[in-house]
């Protein structure tokens, strides 16, 4: 049976899965692999600082060349310099002028530095990049990449690697109101619904990575998480009916509820 | 691609979906029927007073019959007695001994009389049927209910008709350690992430109604609910990746957190 | 200052605070007792099994009465016939109708056990005892508790001693409005804003004893525990503002809001 | 009784109470009064557009001066140039070098630009301000306005005149952990138990403004907001018993939650 929902476009390339996919901390490489085919994932997300560290460049990026649309990422940078600097080799090495920005602010939570992330974004559009910058979920911040050029914006739903979902939904609400281009969250989905809830706020898309990579079966979760976020879809464009606090309720939930 | 999670079994029958619906409250007879088919529900609940008191009886099960698995359901029953009597007229109308079982305690918000519910419940076990009770999210309730011989315990997430989620999922996790028989949540699912919700908590189905048919298109949001009830199993069968406040934390999360 | 409060009357006696504490697990008996008088307590409930079995019985009530209406407990009671007897029991030896009733259904989780409940509450209400049970945070069994004549209904936060809070304030609510008795929310408050917010729903009171006796310091949060039940009073009868998503929307919060 | 809680030092000065507020849209002066004086607060901030605007600037000033500790505010701001002149002209005409810094970046939300908010935080405390910054739950921004030399941060729970609470716990209690100045929560408190979740999350004070100039009775909810703040910091100052599933659960709650 066909799923009619509507594919999502970036900077004029479209695609049909809503599911971006990192590569990072999984078992090994063929469980990734594997994770990857499950996801139903078009775009995958590399460090250029990883492959560069270890050597592996060309294997990680022989074995996804062809496959998906690799958008290198500039995680492990700090400023904006650095970051610009990784985008300019990503694009060289690698032929893609498309750049996942992120310029971290704080080494514990890996929570980005506006102030660097807005510079850096700034130049890398200058640049002609397409630029997807990882913000926080602060509608100014996601208002003023959008304002620079940005091709989408990226704001976390919980800091990297925690596995919290969507700390604060409300925001995440505001981000999809005030913008025009793709919402994406990236970063804190931990489990299937966490992504749903995110599709069904209206966002455009979700990254995501340790939620597959760290799941003691990265496969089945990576095949969830492609399912979560179809269904997320499908259910916000079905129209969810309303909330009550009980059915026959005179009035719709929200008016009586204090908490 | 194969999907391998593990079917569910009730009363020895195996059933590949774990979404069951319901048949009320559609905008048409045609939009149930495309709805029921693109959620790949197996089991569809009827309510016998309903089909009694509209005449259509005759037509609904001609429709059903063959392409589903026919649940009926004592829906408008107030007492025991007038369950055990609903549910012995549809044994006899539709040749099945399986009843979802309902005893309403309060018109109003339609939550379960539970004194009345186990009383009934033990009459049709004694008598035969295979019975799947609606009842409180109440583990002792539960726990009896299982201890009589029901099939199934089918704790509410929320009020019927609220589509307000699973409001206690510390109830429903409690359930599901204490319980042996198959825990399906019935009432409360909005939409698609609440169904994947309670299929992470580890329950074995959902069953549902008002959030397809009551949604803007029943039929886009009944394909949601399938992908979102199988993402949510995978889910729960790949193992999520624990939470932590930020992803360095050296402890988990929950050792630290105080909300 | 003075803080006009409606008082707290329950079956014709009027209380100034809305706390009522246990006596249970403290570190020592004067740590219990200065916790007593920090937190304002009128009504102090002693369980009669322990007080029985430990041998302490003229220890405790010598030290209570005159300083505190005591409320004995069923805490340990299976059976409505325990229970029965262990109300009868209290009235003989301390003198008071007034019982606070608890059926336990499952020792693990210390849920109730309804059907035992609703059969004790109506054998003490016959027999002329202030009736104030323990139960469900589930309206139709408050409503038959009212029915009966209990002086009050006194649903669950969350299991006793898990420190859990409002698990579901949705149900809270219900109970609230479709009962004219007292609302005590007994067990389940962790902390301080947890009382806040079970007074902020309109509860009339609030029951409370692991989270006092087992803080680091019961003392002071036995403190702590006073002025939040006098703050969330307060707070429901000053009418809290109405919620947006943000302050210039301009429909309000929850029309828009989607989770 | 006395309440030993630890005061409150900002800048070398010391304050009993832990609640700021606001003077804004209470229904009419006398309320005002009467409103501050309930909740004990002893700093009241003051928009300087506003007094300008109004022509009521002194008006005001001679009510509030001497009773309360003034600390005016640059509400209306929306660059960092126009929030150090307003800074400025408060210093003249007020004789405090006190200053809540506050640069919107979204008349809509009245969200904060985080980067016109770090270069008027730098520009005023080089100029020997002493800086309250109202900024984003953003840790990496409150670590770099704590770096600059601002006294205290305030991060907002949620938007200003929303009334929605506390609305990411998790990023305040990481900016507690990161920050040694005092942590205020402004913004987003709408009744009593929101002010004490602040307070119970280890945070300094909490500023607050709607909450109480537009509840139904500013003068009561004053009074609550002063009880709930002082039970929450009690709380804190007690430590709080765990949480639990349920009190037997051999292990504690978080390890076995899955939600």
């Amino acid at each position: 049976m066909q799923t009619p929902t509507v594919p999502l476009t970036i900077a004029g390339k479209t695609f049909r899965s809503r599911l971006f996919l990192g590569t990072a901390r999984y078992p090994n490489q063929q469980v990734m692999l594997d994770a990857l085919e499950a996801s139903g994932a078009e775009v995958v997300t590399v460090a250029m600082r990883r492959v560069s560290l270890d050597g592996q460049a060309e294997n990680l990026f022989d074995l996804l060349r062809g496959r998906y649309h690799i958008l290198p990422n500039t995680a492990g940078c700090y400023t904006a310099r650095d970051a610009v600097l990784t985008a300019q080799l990503a694009r060289e090495a690698l032929g893609t002028n498309w750049i996942k920005l992120e310029v971290i602010g704080d080494d514990e939570t890996l929570f980005p530095d506006v102030e660097q992330l807005l510079q850096a974004a700034q130049e890398l559009v200058d640049d002609g990049f397409v630029v997807l910058p990882y913000c926080n979920d602060d509608p100014v911040t996601c208002k003023k990449l959008e304002a620079i050029g940005c091709a989408a914006v990226m704001p976390l739903g919980a800091p990297i690697g925690s596995g919290m979902g969507i700390r604060n939904p409300y925001n995440i609400q505001i981000i999809r109101e005030q913008c025009q281009v793709p919402v994406i969250v990236d970063a804190g989905v931990g489990t299937a619904s966490d992504a749903a809830i995110a599709m069904e706020l209206g966002c455009d898309g979700v990254l995501l990575n340790s939620a597959v990579a760290q799941a003691r079966d990265p496969v089945k979760m990576a095949r969830a998480m492609r399912l979560a976020i179809e269904a997320g879809r499908l259910a916000y464009e079905a129209g969810r009916m309303p909330r009550r606090l009980y059915a026959s309720a005179s009035s719709p939930l929200e008016g009586r509820i204090q908490l």
